[in-house]
């Protein structure tokens, strides 16, 4: 039987409240079994982009990484929002390791091709870019992965990369060797029918469910993306894929996290 | 017999200029067995607090690190500096993992308390602050630690830590598993007999003839405390220390690299 791994990924709602982050830590570091965290940014990197005078470029209303921009993310997120919480865990007594897709060369992106737009140093990634070796030996010396939101792509290039997408391809990656169960924490609590309802969450979702739920309109907007990632990771191998609020996580251990999307 | 192991420890003269660092950088690769890198920051952090109008704080000639100057120290060490070194690591063919002292708890440091001057946030170490398993872990994986210039005290706190001392706190724990050699990258070619001629190298300085050559005069000034250290290195443990120019690295393949300091 293989092993069970959680791949968690926070995003910038946790990140900027040091109240919710230090809950969501103490959450973390209590979690049993292996265990990967992902996590993006936050306000920082805006706050120190303005105070240095680096406009936000946006084409088309989208975000441009520039090469400012990029030292500025590779500053914050690497540095500043990595370093900070991995000292944070160890503090917890979680054996934390922060890294980028360079580190070890875990993940490798390919800087995204110029079509429509030049995102810049933006990074891709697909189902090779995971190196399921070196995270396995890193897992298997006890250490627990904190990986942010930048890779590389092999060639001396960092690049900026979503953080929802190196949580999915890690998790897609590691259900090679491991029963991998992906976890995104944001917002609300997962789901829900009536979004004016707490109780209202979906517990459940199978694939097959997944077109009735949009036609019935439970599932709009910005979640149907989101959701359609999760069911491709599934189709990828993940076990199972959870989204729920950062400070309900240790409720996965009951399985009553979120909404819970299966095969 | 024990595995060798080579602790290097690079400066800002080479970090700040681009072809010095790439140029090392394929040196560092070319080096043959398993090899730590430290490094220490260079011009980047100090323009970086200008831009920010953070001004340094000296006491008494010393400089002192405040909370916003940690933050920068630790967005430029730990995210700018060490991610693009690994990338370019990365590229040259060498399997870098960049680490501050907190990542893994490979580097645990004592803030250093408080006498006639408050140095701020910054970390003092001993023979038990480096983490062995962990970095001998590391290198059994194949990763090659790329370690910058901040700690941890274990209770969240991240601390700026001189390179020099993490080298040496690093050389002496390893040398417990490890026949480990000790290398200082710097300016010049070692300790030269004349200034003036580049041709007066001391090839080699044996501990019982050190007082011997601080009395001549041939080391001198911030020589005397740099040798004093290394010699520790080597009473504790460290089979050599090397003190010589990043650019003739190689040559120490052949042992006639800078000045070799010995038992």
């Amino acid at each position: 039987m293989k092993k069970t791994l959680n791949v968690i990924k926070i995003g910038g709602n946790v990140i900027d409240n040091s109240e919710k982050l230090h809950q969501f830590l103490l959450d973390f570091t209590a979690l049993p079994g292996d265990k990967i965290l992902i996590h993006g940014g936050g306000k920082i990197a805006t706050e120190l982009a303005t105070s240095l005078g680096v406009e936000a470029k946006m084409v088309e209303g989208r975000r441009i990484t520039d090469i400012e921009t990029l030292r500025i993310v590779t500053m914050v997120y690497a540095g500043l929002i990595n370093k900070n919480m991995v000292a944070q865990l160890q503090a917890k007594g979680c054996n934390a390791v922060g890294l980028t897709g360079a580190d070890g060369n875990i993940i490798k992106a390919v800087k995204r091709p110029v079509k429509d737009i030049d995102y810049g140093y933006v990074g891709d990634l697909d189902e090779a870019s995971v190196s399921v070796e070196t995270l396995d030996s890193l897992l298997r010396a006890g250490l627990v992965p904190v990986i942010c939101a930048i890779t590389h792509d092999g060639q001396s290039q960092l690049l900026n990369t979503n953080a929802d997408t190196i949580a999915s391809a890690v998790a897609v990656a590691m259900a090679k060797r491991y029963d991998t169960a992906l976890i995104y924490c944001f917002e609300k609590r997962g789901v829900m029918r009536d979004v004016e309802d707490d109780r209202s969450l979906v517990a459940e979702i199978r694939m097959d469910e997944f077109d009735a739920l949009k036609a019935e309109g439970v599932v709009s907007g910005g979640m149907i993306p989101k959701l359609h990632n999760a069911f491709e990771a599934i189709k990828s191998g993940v076990s199972a894929v959870y989204i729920g609020k950062a400070d309900e996580l240790l409720q996965i251990n009951g399985s009553s996290f979120g909404t819970r999307l299966i095969k």
